[in-house]
Formats: structure tokens, sequence, C-alpha cells
């Protein structure tokens, strides 16, 4: 069970609502991966008429937790007024804060990160910044409230996986809130790789809904996130240069 | 479906019976796994009374494939001696040529496997051989009838994964036969790794036996591999350095 | 040849002073590795008779370009204070801005680095911060007037090398100053792998004052800077799949 | 120094001297890269004036050791019949067997180098066979007599580096004659890193003519030889996740 505030979760698989091909596409593919959080851009919400963004009208909204994002800010003060229409609407109190530097890399800045966090945590969001993958910026997002952290495997939507396994680790080590892998999974692989490094869940939206068959891999995400969390609870064997070298195993089965 | 020579089975994962801690922990964890094949050392068998060998006497082999191995021989001629002793016990006429050629890296010898799976090939076995992952050796395992290749993805029992996942897409590619991949595996992020590159199944044993929950790493494991045979059906998204250089995908919908 | 701010140099390798077994050791090691750049923190200093530090004593200041740094601080007050006093000392206007977040990781404070590069700059030091390797980062160091980047390839001392090659070459391709890498770097593979990726310049002290024979090892890193240099300058070859599904290289001469 | 049968060599790359775009830049590069060996096929010479092979034509043969190779060979009796014509032309009693089973990976066949191995040490050819990097098979071309052992680091012309720095580790640690890595070698960092690993040289081709100034690279891959062979010699320091973890260094300079 994942709890993040006062929220708490089954499912440690988080998905985006955007890039699909169909919202008929879009609504299969939602409930093969069994996400219980969908994430959209507040920007995209009918604002006239919040309660039926019509990106979002294929779905039953009442069987999910809705995680709007500050997608088009490039500045704290941006995200903070996204952040306030995204309540006003009251689709719901969580924001993922994302704030991009570089349109070319839409890598996220990391400072105004931090200063959107703050002023949002003060006013009672449930906060959800999405970083880069420093833990030390990790520290400073955690210490000024944020109710997770989301740092970055690579790029949004490059499908490079996690370009920095070992900073995702000192991260996962430090925290005492969440952290979830928010951009750059390409592949299950990703996923349990990500998983059995200790993250407590990932965020998709591209690598789902650019597959091929993005139901189907929507369901083989649903299948890595769990197989990556048991593998972790498992306790993989350690890595050796030669297993002969072991110490003998007195009393085991041996075939 | 995997289908070899005249066997076809719904699972991909093949399971050692060795090295469990105890045989109740063997069948929850066989059970977990969802195996249908279950590989053990011939010669670990109780030749006066072939039926009810003691380190399998938990399991209800009924339900099971039987695939038995030539572990201990060294020689071309010792594996083909145990592989008739294991047909002459009428288990199954399976069998998984496993020659090592070196007691501190367990790793198998190429040369002699060729010439056993030759003569076993030719005697009617339905012949699995253990081997390294040279394409060549798989190319002349195949054209000497073999029935699928299983090369290692690094030494048995040592966990270190896959160290040439260019020689396995290569094998992957050539092979008209399934490709099994043999040792070396550690957790479920290599399982899916092997899975997502188009290898028809995996053969586990210290990963599951030696993990610190065998049975919950059982499940990851049967997981893992559902999770990454979808994944590689399903055609994952391409790597991009940068997604932002994407030709703009019109007609999405946009989140 | 490397043009930071006002300065220029022919050697690309720049060289900590600390952590040597010996002074002699220390001295011949700076001979051997061809440096021009010396670091040194200013807290080792002896204040009140700043030409005469003891732990540079054995060193022919003369030879060399002293790149102070402001090791010891955590804070950009910290940071401004100690590199105000090292300019007191007349040694040199440069100054490597390190103020580190986390006693465990040793790694950088991206905001404090920040905020003090800014405040140095305006005081007319030529500046180089040590920071993450944030693209993000990087590029505000840059606007705010930072004569070099200096992102670590990993922790300070670790000698894990290059963690993220990716940030590194993004840091590369959009900085208009010289990018240095500066900590992690553990052995010569890792300096030509930096080279090669376009870096200007590398920083080292571990990976020679730690290793059994720093002397030895100096002269191994100054060549395996010109390697990387020089195999950056020609162009290497594109990584195939297949060499033989080249386009077949009429005119030239086969062998 | 490096002894390979009866030879003795200063320089530790070998270089090839095809696939060059004109003679000049091969004569170039050869005098560059410092090399003391150079390979080249048999089946290139003019075997009815075998002083004057035209490819060889610029070059001051009376400097080098030549290392023909049997490429064009499929099986082990050309191999054989080849190598005997290189002898016969009386350039050289070395000769690299290279015997190429797949036209599309360009991968060497390792029973067929095995047998013409055995015959060639057997005719007091002194025989350097270009082999895959499995550690058995180099054991057996070892126990065959054979004088070096040549892994591929990639297949032939692909600059995809070291797939398997394991396997290559595995070899050296086994081997009591040299091990050259023979293929696949993109850049001087590919270099570097199979110095580090311990091999006791290099072979080169595509890597140097095919760069962008293959003169030039010529001269990154000898000092990128000398860098790693040093950074070997020299002993690295060990990886660690935490410096700081370290024991404390006492007595050691610290700056």
């Amino acid at each position: 069970m994942l709890t993040i505030g006062k929220y708490t979760f089954q499912s440690r698989l988080f998905l985006g609502t955007g890039k699909f091909s169909s919202l008929d596409v879009q609504r299969e593919a939602v409930e093969a991966s069994g996400a219980e959080v969908l994430t959209f851009a507040v920007r995209r919400l009918n604002i006239s008429d919040p309660n039926q963004p019509n990106f979002l009208e294929n779905l039953d909204l009442s069987k999910y937790t809705l995680l709007p994002n500050t997608a088009g800010a490039t500045t704290a003060e941006e995200a903070v007024r996204i952040a306030r229409l995204a309540r006003a609407s009251k689709l719901c109190d969580m924001i993922k804060v994302e704030i991009i530097a570089d349109p070319k890399t839409l890598l996220p800045d990391p400072v105004a990160t931090l200063e959107a966090t703050k002023i949002l945590v003060e006013e009672g969001f449930t906060v959800l910044p999405y970083t880069n993958d420093d833990p030390v910026i990790a520290k400073k997002l955690e210490e000024a409230g944020a109710h997770a952290i989301m740092p970055g495997g690579s790029p949004i939507g490059t499908g490079l996986g996690l370009l920095n396994p070992y900073n995702l680790s000192w991260i996962i080590e430090q925290s005492q809130v969440p952290v979830i892998v928010d951009a750059g999974i390409g592949s299950p692989a990703d996923v349990v790789q990500a998983m059995e490094l200790g993250v407590d869940g990932v965020l998709l939206n591209t690598a789902v809904a650019g597959a091929e068959d993005p139901v189907k891999m929507a369901r083989a995400m649903r299948l890595a996130v769990e197989a990556g969390r048991l593998g972790f609870e498992a306790g993989r064997i350690p890595k050796k240069r030669y297993a002969s070298a072991s110490s003998p195993m007195e009393g085991m089965v041996t075939a």
C-alpha cells in the first residue's frame, strides 16, 4: 500500500492520460494498467465546465484519483496559478508541480520547482514535485514539505530509462516520503529496475501511449510494477564473480 | 505458447528444483512460479527406484514436464551416458545437456556440448543444450538438431544477469528453434530484459532458491516473465535523445 | 588550448593537491601529470603567511596557476567569505565554488552554488562552480556569469566514474563556457570517456593521490587526457550492429 | 615489454593495414600509432612477387613484424593452407588464424579455429588465433599451444567496444599466454578499458582507418594504450558508494 499525504493506493502505477491515439484506446489502457491515479495537464481542462473536460470524457472519473499537473508552466508563479485553478475546479487537491526549464530536453527547473513547492505546501495542497534526480534537490523538496518526490529517470518522452540508478538509490535511502519515478521510462524492464531499486511507484505516459499496442503495454506495465515490487521485497541473491566460491550450502536440497 | 520439439507449454518459465532450503519451500516456490517444466540433475536420482527420487518427493510430478540435466558430466561421453540413464527411468525423453568445463566459473564446454547434442539427437532425444552465448556455437547446435538453444546470461549462480545482450539478440535473430536463457539471472529485472530482447523463455534456479523469500521471488519471476513477454509483443517506444524533436503527434489526445 | 576567463592553458588536466601520502609524492605526481592548474582548500592555507602554506611548500608555485576552492563551506555566505580570503592572499583571483550539502554523499548544493556564483562574478572573480550534472543548473550557472562549469561525474572520492554521460553531453552541447568534469573519476578510462564526450578538461584528486602508485597514475592520467582529446577531435567510427551491412568502401585499400 | 612466442615488442598496439583511404594515410597512421606489428590478409598478397605486395608498398617493411592473417578462410583446412602460403613467402612465421563463420556478424568459428590452431602449432608456426570471448574456448586454444589468445571485444568493424568485460577478465585471469583484444574497438576509451582490465595488447584496424582523421586517431590510440597500461600498473582506487565512509586517511596531506 502506497500512502501519499492523506491518500492511500493499492496500485503503484500512475498513468498519464495524454498522447493516446483515441479516447477508446485511452480508456482500455487505463483499465489494463490497474492505475488508481491519473495525471493530466490542467491547461487542457475546459475551465468553463471543469466537470466534463473532453479528453477525459471516456473515463469514469469516480473510479480514479486525479493528479492534475502544471505542464506549460515555466516559472514558479505560473505553476502556483495553475495549481489554484485546478483546486478551484474541485477535481482534486493533489498537484504535480511540473515546471519545464528547457523546451529541447524538457528537463525541469529545480529552483522554480522548489519555490512553487514551498508555496503550495503552505496553501494546503498535497504536492508531488517532478524534479531532476539530484539527491540534494530531493532533500530540499522534502524539507519544503513535498508529499512525494518525483525524480525523472531520463527526459520526458525519451524512453531512455534510468540514466542514473545511483542517484535514485541515494534519494530512496534518504527520503521519508514516497519516491515515484516520473519520466523517461521506456519499457517494462525500466519499471522493474526502478521498483527493485526500491522506488515506491512509477508514473508512465509515453511508454504506454506511444507503444505499438498501448493496451497490451499497459498490462505489461501493471505486471512489471508488481514483479519489481515483489522482487524488491523478496530479497534478491547477491551478485558474485564466481558462484563456485560460495560457502557450501549445507542442509540444502541440491539437484 | 512455447513449442519445443513435440512439447508445448503455456509458461515460459522453467524452474530448477535444487538449492531450496526445504522440500516445502521447494514445492511452494514451484507452485508460485507457474512453471510447467522442472529441471533436476539425473545424478541425484535414486536409480534403483527412479519413480521416487527423494528430492522430488514433495512434488506432484504428474503436473509437470521433467527436464533432466546431465550436470556432473565433463565430457560428451558422460553426458550421453547420463541422458540414456534418464530415459531408461522413463521420466522423460527431454534432456538438458550440461557439460561443465571449468569448476571455477562453471562455464559450459561448447565443443563437448556440440558432440553430445549430435549423438542424442540421433538417438531420438528432445535435446536442449546449455551453451555459451556465442551465436556461432548456437547455430552449430541448431544445425545439429537441437530442439532449443539455452545460452547462459552469465555463469551459473552468479546473479550477474545478461552480460552480453548483443550476443543474445544475434542468437534470437538467427534461430528457428526456441531460445531459453539458462544461467546467471539474478532478479526479475534480468528476466524482463531477456524477454524484451525476444527470448522464448528463461530457466531459473539460484535466483529463486537463493532469494531471502523464495516463494515470493517465484511469484515475482512468474509476473516478470509475463510482463517481459507482453512488453516484447506490445512494441516499445523508440529511445530518443530528445523527445521534443519527435514529429508532431497529430490527431492525438494530449494532456 | 583551454581558455577560462582571462586564463589560457595547454593542459586540460587540473590536479588537486590533497590526500597525497607525502609532499614528495605530491610534487612528483604534480610534475608527472603535466597539470598547469592546481587546486587546494583555502581553509588549509596558513592565512598569517599566505605565501608559504605548508602543504604546498614542496611545489614551485611560480610554475602553476592556483585554483583555491571553498571546501568546508555549506552556505553561499561561507563560500563567498572564503573566496574573499583567497583573493586577499593574492594567490589568484580564480575561485572554485564548492559548497557541500550532504556530509555522507558529499554532493554539492546547487541552489547555494548558484547564489555564491552570482555574487562572486559581480565581485570580479573568475568563477568555476562545482555542481551536479543537471543541464538546467549548468545553464543557470552560465547565465550567472560562471567562467566554466564543473559538473561532478559521481560523488567526490567514490571513483564511480561518469554516472550519467547523457547529462554531461547535454551540458556540453548547450555551454558556451568550458565544461570540466570535477569529481568521481576513478581511472584513465573514465577520463578518456569524458574527453571523448567533449568535455574541455578534468579535475582529479583522489584518483591520483589514492592510487597504489600515484606518480605512475598521474602519468597515466596525463596520457589519458591527451588520448581522449585527440580521439574526440579525430572523429570516431559510428557504432553498428553489423559492420557487414556497411555500404561498400570503394577505392579503399583492403587487407 | 610484450613477449609472444620468440618475439618481443615494446608497443602493445597491433595495427591492421587495410581499409585506409590511401597508401599515404596508411603510412602516416602506421607511424603515428607506434605499432611494431602490422597485420594483413594473405589473400591480398601478390603471391608471384611476395616481397612487393602492392597494398604494403608504401611501408618500410624492415621496421615492422608482419602478422599475416587467414581472412577469407571459412574452414580449418583453408586457414592452414593460407598460413602455409604465408610462410612460403618468407614474410613471417607468425600467423593470425581468422576463420569467419557468418558473413553477417563476421564472428569467428571457434571449433574450426581450434582445429587449425592445433595443426599450425604442430607445424611450428607462432599462432595467434582470433576467437570469441568464451574463457573455455580460450583455455582450449592455450592448451593447443596458441602463443597468444585474441578474443574479440565485439564483432569486426562494429565499433561496439567490449561487449563482455567479465569474459575478458576471466580469460586474462586464467591465461599464461598474452591476451590481445582483436575486434570491435571503436575509440580510445575502449582501448583504455581493455588495458585496465589487464589485456596485454590490442589489435586495431577499422577504428583507426575509418576515423574522420585516421592519423590523429592513430596517435590517440597509441596514447590510449600507454595510458591504459600505466593505469593498470598504477593500481586504481576502489569504487565506493560513499567516499565519506572511508577509513580516515591518517598522515595524509589534505587540501
